[in-house]
């Protein structure tokens, strides 16, 4: 995280799908570099100089960009030259990452810059939907008063939410916050908020703020793998967010490590989050502890001190869960040969998910042929930062509707 | 495989990698379509019909495209359009196949048409390596002969080779064909050809194959996978090959089905290889043929032929096997969530690898979320096609060095 970011946004984007256009990836040109001057954006993007010209004065006209003097870099000599950037104040948008002990917003401006962060303590475990709504109002109002905005600067919402959700069709089908199925939370926000909202899996937006504001900038092809509640993962290849054919997008807690194994909360057997996730840990706490004392939000981290201080069968509890974590990290490594895997969410507080036997449980199960292992990276437990891609991903909804207009969600 | 094939090549590549040029831009844009007029490749790129005349005329200079009246379509009046085309004797490309029963040659011009296909039988399983370089040669031959040609009119060599392959730096770290490691393949042939030479792993190559000639024209996320004497992959993500970060490409043989489980060739337990591959059956067999008097290589065929007669031990050989691919399977779909899985490779005549229940067992471990269940599609034994699949992986390079020059291999 660049504290003043001069830049944001995926980078080599002017490579982007067939259905891009020029303005979009003279746009995003503009947003990765931070600043840039018309003849850099027409050589790099190899288009003709007349072209940016008459785009980038129609963005401007519309308020979207706007000229600054260029930084000067080296020693360039006569008149400074004019380079283009977004317009700040063109547009604030909001993201929100929803957890099960805390709502996190950030808000940001049309250059990529916090305005605000705040985050809101409460415990949602198969709650309704009415009240995750107005948990994400109440939530939304502090950070406006924070930045001493009000609901009607905001230009596009971005909410993050953990289960499966579809984000193409707005829909949560499944969410262990949430005690509905099939939720389409994006209509009953924008109704609420009047305001257009994009949601996601919470793991994809993680990924996505490494992507725009984070190793992205500097990595092509990266995953992230979260565990919190659940399993997560969101792949970033060729500096795009992989989000699969149908818009679930991938998902790593279900790959089956054993077959016919322990019962998953899917209905499956054998799902790597049967192992590894909270409720797979504690379902087998009493027997390590049979006569626990502590709230059930607090279980987890009792029986993480009982491993701690020496119980063999609390151990027993987190050493299957790292030993299976590592297979399935080896799995993943297999079959995309990433340069660097990021381990990020809740549960890495307890170390037996990033110790050296996961690694080495990793290392072993991986093909090698004379390369380095693969580098695993940890994030540490930071949800600004989910709720930071939360609003990239409202950033590039918005983005689209400004440039493109109204279309089919792509 | 369209017979008389307008276009070939991956189609969206207008939209490459930051490191494609424009040059590179259009010459795909103009194979891609088969036949193109300049205006139509100025408004698809998004680049100044200047430019288009330009760099076209260039590619003309250098006789690799040519003009040709466009093929009218609809009601189009007054003079015919001129469009472009690449210029078919332009280039000639050879792709090979070396399997452990045959080695298969194409010759394709430079519009992607097939001058020649012809197959050598042997049994090559732990050849040396000077055996391997004279059955390239001696196919080679044959190919040309048929097709009226000498060495010194192929432009470059692709070859596609089951085991772990380094497709960047030419090397062969393992193979079921070689009784060496590490060979660089690559460097031998082009010494004794005397012509630039690809090899990469057949599978990514029978995936580049579908790519540019088969279900990629329609398709953007794809997998192939392929069962011979190994478990092979291919991945294609909007279009284009994933080759993973360094270049060994994705494993799929080698991802943990079962903890602890089977000894696998690679030396690590539990692969899926080790329960689907020829040998991982084979090992089993004598449990259920102790008396087996066919020759090594025909020992599949009476396993098989036991199970469907009835035999116990056999079927349950082959059971296990169909099931672990089933999950491995739904692993891969919940990961990539891909639009379809194409099947293929010799062992596919074996029935029990795309039986009912190795979809059933597929779909029981995959998310469905509502959405049908991912399209599994077979595609026969045809070791032509992954032939052509070399010879497209070579035209890829050959185009390369020729629009842009010999730079390091990207």
């Amino acid at each position: 995280m660049e504290p003043e970011a001069l830049g944001y946004g995926p980078r080599g984007l002017q490579s982007g799908t067939r259905d891009e256009t020029v303005i979009e990836r003279i746009f995003q040109q503009i947003r990765a570099e931070g600043e840039t001057a018309r003849v850099d954006i027409a050589r790099n993007l190899g288009i003709s100089a007349a072209t940016v010209t008459t785009i980038t004065a129609d963005l401007m006209a519309r308020g979207l960009i706007e000229e600054t003097a260029a930084r000067t870099t080296g020693t360039v000599r006569g008149r400074p030259r004019v380079a283009l950037r977004l317009r700040s104040q063109a547009h604030v948008v909001a993201g929100l990452k929803l957890g099960d002990r805390m709502t996190t917003l950030v808000l940001i401006d049309f250059q990529g810059r916090q305005l605000a962060e705040t985050a809101v303590p409460q415990i949602a475990h198969f709650t309704d939907t009415g009240s995750i709504v107005r948990l994400i109002e109440k939530t939304l109002d502090l950070g406006l008063a924070q930045a001493g905005l009000t609901r009607e600067d905001i230009s596009a919402i971005g909410v993050g939410v953990p289960g499966f959700v579809d984000a193409r069709a707005g829909l949560i089908h499944w969410s262990p916050l949430l005690n509905d199925r099939m939720v389409p939370l994006r209509a009953l926000l924008e109704d609420t908020l009047n305001c257009p909202v994009a949601i996601d899996n919470d793991a994809n937006l993680l990924a996505l703020a490494e992507l725009w504001f984070g190793v992205g900038r500097a990595i092509r092809d990266f995953i992230v793998v979260t565990i919190e509640q659940g399993v997560g993962m969101g792949i970033v290849i060729g500096n795009r967010l992989y989000q699969g054919t149908r818009g679930c997008g991938v998902e790593f807690g279900h790959m089956k490590v054993q077959p016919e194994g322990a019962l998953c909360r899917c209905g499956q057997r054998g799902c790597l989050e049967a192992y590894v996730a909270d409720y797979a840990l504690l379902r087998e706490a009493e027997m390590a502890l049979p006569h626990m004392t502590t709230q059930p939000q607090d279980r987890l981290d009792e029986l993480f001190a009982e491993a701690k201080a020496g119980n063999l069968a609390a151990r027993s509890i987190f050493r299957r869960a790292g030993r299976l974590f590592g297979i399935g990290l080896a799995n993943i490594v297999n079959i995309f040969d990433p340069e660097l895997v990021i381990l990020s969410g809740e549960q890495l507080r307890y170390d037996y998910l990033y110790s050296q036997e996961v690694r080495e449980m990793m290392e072993a199960n991986s093909l090698v042929l004379g390369h380095p292992p693969v580098e695993l990276r940890l994030h540490k437990w930071e949800d600004q930062l989910w709720a930071k891609g939360a609003a990239a991903f409202a950033m590039d909804r918005l983005t689209h509707r400004l440039l493109v207009g109204e279309q089919e969600y792509a």
